[in-house]
This record gives C-alpha cells, structure tokens and sequence, in this order.
C-alpha cells in the first residue's frame, strides 16, 4: 500500500441488494461512485462474487481510481454471518445459502488488495459509529431492524465481537418468555415482535380477529398487501389500531433497549432499519417506553437516535473495520 | 508506597456483613487476618465506618503488619452503590440510608493511605476473575443472588462501568414484559423471581393457594418460616413443589443468561449469593434453560460455574479493583 492511500473499497453484501463505493481513507460520510445492484443469491455464491467483481471495477472506473495505483488501501467487506473473520469465510448463511464460502479472497485476490471480513449488522453499526449517528462516542449499541433484527457494539472504537464472534445477537435477546414464537424457534425474542415481517403478522393477526383499521380499505381488503410500511402510512394517517400495533412494537422494542441501557450504560443507541421511517410515529412512543424499564442515570447519559446514513453504513462500517483491523485505528 | 508492597487492604462493605481482610500483592485466593463483623447500619454512617477502621486496625494487628511500613499499597473498599468512584463518595444507598456519603477517604484518611471505591457487585465480580471461578479470562459476566440480584462484567482485566457507572444493571433485566413486579417498580425483572426473597414470596404463594409440599410441614404450617434454604433444603429432599419453584427460578434465570450470552458472548459466567448453595438442584435446570436460549455457538464456548470464593470475592475484587486502578495491571 502507498503511504497516504486516499480510498477504501467498501462492499455491504446484503440477502436483497450489494451495495459498493469508495470511502475516503481519512474519513467521510460522502461515499464516491456508489454501485447498488440487486444480490439475486439463487444464482450461486459465485454469481454473487461476480457481480461484486464487476461492481468494484465499476465504481473504481467512474472515479478514475486504478486499484494498483496506491491510492486504494484495501477492501472492507461486510456480509450476513455467521462467519470466520480470521479467515474470512462465511460459515453458514441461510438467506444467501452460503457454507463455508471463502468470499474475503474471491473478492480481494482479482484486485491484489488486502481485504477484511465482518459480519453486516456490525459493520453497520461500525459506520454510524464512524461518521454516522453516533460519532466515535466511546460505548454505541446499534440495532438494525430488518427483515430480522441485527446488533452490533462498540466499544472503546472498536467493535466487540465476544468470545466466538457470535456478540450483540441483540434480535433474540428474551423480553417475554412466553411470547410470540420466533423464527429462531425462542419465545419471546425482539424480533418476534419488531422486525418488519412481525410487524406485518401481527396487524394482520389482530384484523383477522376482528379489528377496524384504515388498513382494510388501503388494501382493498386483500391483507396479504400489507407491508409494515403500511402500517406506519396508516398511522400517520390517524388510524387507531395501526398506532396500536407501532405502541406494542415501541413497548416490546423499550423494554430491550432498556435492558441493554441497564446493561450496557452506553453514551448512544442507534436503531436502522426500514423501521425507522415510522419516524415520531415508533419514536415518541419508544422513548416512553424505555423510560419506563431504564435506570433514570443511565438514561440520562444516553441518546437514542436513527440512523444517519441509511443507505451507506454498511459501506462506510466494512471500510472503517478494513481501517481499523489494519491499523488499529480510524 | 514501598517500592515492593506485600499487601493490599479489601474492605466488603455490605447491608449484613462488613468483611476486611489482607490480600496480597501480587495476587492470591488466601487472605490473610480475614475479619467479619455485622453492619448495623441502623446505628448510623459513622458509626459504621468507625466499626471498619477498628477492623482494619485488628487486621494488621492480627497480621503484624505496620500500616506505615510500606507493606501496604492501600485500600480497595466495595459498597453497595451509586457511587461515585472518582471522588469516592456514595451517592444514595437505600439499604444502608446513606446519602452523599464520602465513606473512601472517611475510611483512608486515619492510614494514611491511598483508597478506591467501586460497588459491591462489581468488586466480588472482580474478584472472581482475579483469583476466582473465572481466572483472568477475556470476557467474564457476574451475577450475585442474594436479597438483590448484582451483576459486574469484567473485560479485557478491567471492569466495564459504562458512561456513568451504571452498567451490570443484570437484576434489573425484563425477561417477562408483564410478569412480577419487582421492588424497582418494573415488571418481569429477574430480580422479582430469582433473588432470595422472590423465591421464598413465590414459594409462599403457592402454598397459600393450596399446592401441598414438605415446606408446610418442615416450618409447623408456619408459612413465614420459609426462606430460599428452606426452599433447596426441601428440593434436595425430594419435594416436588420446591423443585418446581427451583425449576421456575431456573427458567428466569436461564432466559437472563441466555440473553447475557448472546449478547456480550462471554468465555465465563459466574453465579454467586445464597441461592447457589441449591448446588445442582438449581443449576442442572439452570443449564438446561441456558441451553434453550443462548446460541449453541456462543454458549459451547462459554462455562457457566458457581463462585469460587463465596466468602472473599467481595474482598479480593475491592483490593484487585485498587491495584488495578492505581497500577493499570493486576
């Protein structure tokens, strides 16, 4: 590597899209030549490594940056887990059907660039740690509220990844032990409530039993079009019981916030996601629902806040991880 | 200070017991010239402290040690909190009724010597990763049953306080959104089931609802004799009723620390306090709720084992807490 590399390559492989830009070495949010293109996994993990090939080529083609020049110091990249970071192999992926698939070099090794593997909710919330929502605070919890529920912490600038890699599994932590069932087979896990398929089964659930919402006539009374974006349209609109079914989430989301604010005494929150559109609509009511469960202290010191770059953490956290693994700073 | 101090002074400030004793230096589980003595808050702040400076004074006595020698590096001094550890002040203990209370030099200043102050929950926590169940491992979580339920969470050798030391809130974790109401105020906390009280309440209410157990007859029909030894005793023997309440204690619990496990993924977690005299009537069911909650990965990695050092770890991890502040190493 040169010795003042302006670029990392920073690559977010997610389930529905690959998402891949420059980040600035020094730091930026401003993310040059973004490359967004859908991830279509049932074409093969190795499909998959083309398309993040020809992307990478791509972005480096519009910004006038050759990948041997110097200017590029390396490849982050940030995929579901569980994964090896050592080796970067992605062990087993369920919603991209990988297994034991060594994506860190298939990547890296065309372009002859140093490369780093963690897992995407990390490398998420590393970005907002980085040059997102909560800026190189010394304690950040991120929550990224999906399809699943994701988490990720920093600490002391770095991320804390635990004994086996397998830390901040913030989606399942047990808020009510004889609750909802979750995919992952638990009771009562966050995501069994606050994840945006959740949100959908449970409004669903509640007008199958009977409930009058605006959401029946925004569908035409089809229940099978409602997304939990329309729950959040129908709140806002006014509608009673989608308000009600964004109270139940806040709730169930407050009392998990509040245990990793009991837990964690961190300085920021920062929750992503699709979710987060629900805007004072999810964050009047979740801010209430945490004081109810949070020490008055610790809250006191805390900031729970959305995500700042939504569409480009993942790239600009797989970046700084690439960063910090490498120089062991940002 | 000496440039070669044999020992430290551990002071376990608790709502019962006051416990001084000598630790050494460069680290070991014997401590030497231990002392117990009862608190009796009720007689007052000072009197308290009074009662700890005489202690430590037979301490040395008993020990032959000179508190001027340079024998002595100092004085680590745990208390139940808030606290603040920078000026060494208690800030508002309910069960000692002390309020801004600057108990670290009140203790330090008749010696001469240099003091710390940490909580109690942390300090026995630290304890045991000094010189106890959790030997100097990487990432080590503490959990003390007792009238409350403590936490303290060690990482990388140095207790993790969060941004205003309120981190380890573990008693205070919702595992059960509209469960038990528990002393804080909250719902579903694990402390409302699994501290000694709660399981000796839970107990209780059973049998005023009529279930039929030996605990009715071991205390005469006398419900208010029932505490949680009379609870394990009744386990161990073979009752049906108090293996249930144990069993149920273990589902909380195991939710908790399942939760603990997935997210900060530790390589040891300790349970100490009364309730684990239980022995293996409390913790092969605690092993299996673990096992129903936590990821299989992180928990294969991870021990779940009892103190170590039931009767020290709060005076050990005071003087290991001491070293570490004013030396940066243990």
């Amino acid at each position: 590597m040169s010795s003042d590399p302006k670029w990392i390559i920073g690559v977010d492989i997610g389930g529905t899209n690959l998402v891949v830009g420059l980040v600035p070495f020094e730091g930026g949010r401003e993310v040059v030549a973004l490359q967004k293109r859908p991830t279509e996994s049932s074409r093969g993990a190795n499909a998959v490594v083309e398309r993040v090939i020809a992307m990478i080529r791509e972005c480096l083609a519009e910004a006038g940056v050759a990948h041997d020049s110097g200017d590029v110091a390396g490849i982050g990249i940030g995929s579901p887990g569980p994964l090896d970071r050592a080796t970067g192999i992605v062990l087993d992926t369920p919603n991209l059907g990988w297994r034991n698939f060594p994506v860190r070099d298939l990547v890296a090794t065309p372009f002859g660039l140093p490369a780093t593997l963690d897992n995407d909710a990390n490398c998420a919330t590393y970005g907002e740690w980085w040059q997102g929502a909560g800026r190189q605070v010394p304690r950040l919890v991120g929550l990224t509220l999906g399809t699943g529920i994701g988490g990720g912490i920093v600490l002391d600038g770095e991320l804390y990844h635990g004994a086996s890699d397998d830390a901040a599994e913030i989606g399942h932590m047990c808020v009510d032990l004889t609750g909802r069932r979750c995919a992952c087979g638990r009771y009562g896990c966050l995501e069994a409530y606050a994840s945006g398929p959740n949100i959908t089964a449970r409004a669903v659930e509640g007008l199958e039993a009977g409930a009058r919402s605006a959401l029946t006539d925004m569908t035409g009374g089809d229940l099978s079009q409602i997304s939990a974006a329309t729950v959040y349209e129908a709140a806002v609109a006014g509608d009673r019981y989608a308000s009600e079914v964004l109270g139940e989430t806040a709730r169930i989301l407050g009392a998990g916030i509040g245990n990793l604010i009991n837990l964690l005494n961190p300085d920021v929150v920062v929750i992503a996601g699709g979710v987060t559109r629900a805007g004072d609509q999810l964050f009047d009511p979740l801010r209430i629902a945490v004081r109810r469960r949070a020490f008055p202290s610790a809250l006191d010191v805390c900031r729970i806040v959305p995500a700042d770059l939504p569409d480009t953490a993942g790239v600009v956290g797989a970046a700084g991880v690439f960063k910090r693994t490498t120089l062991g700073r940002v």
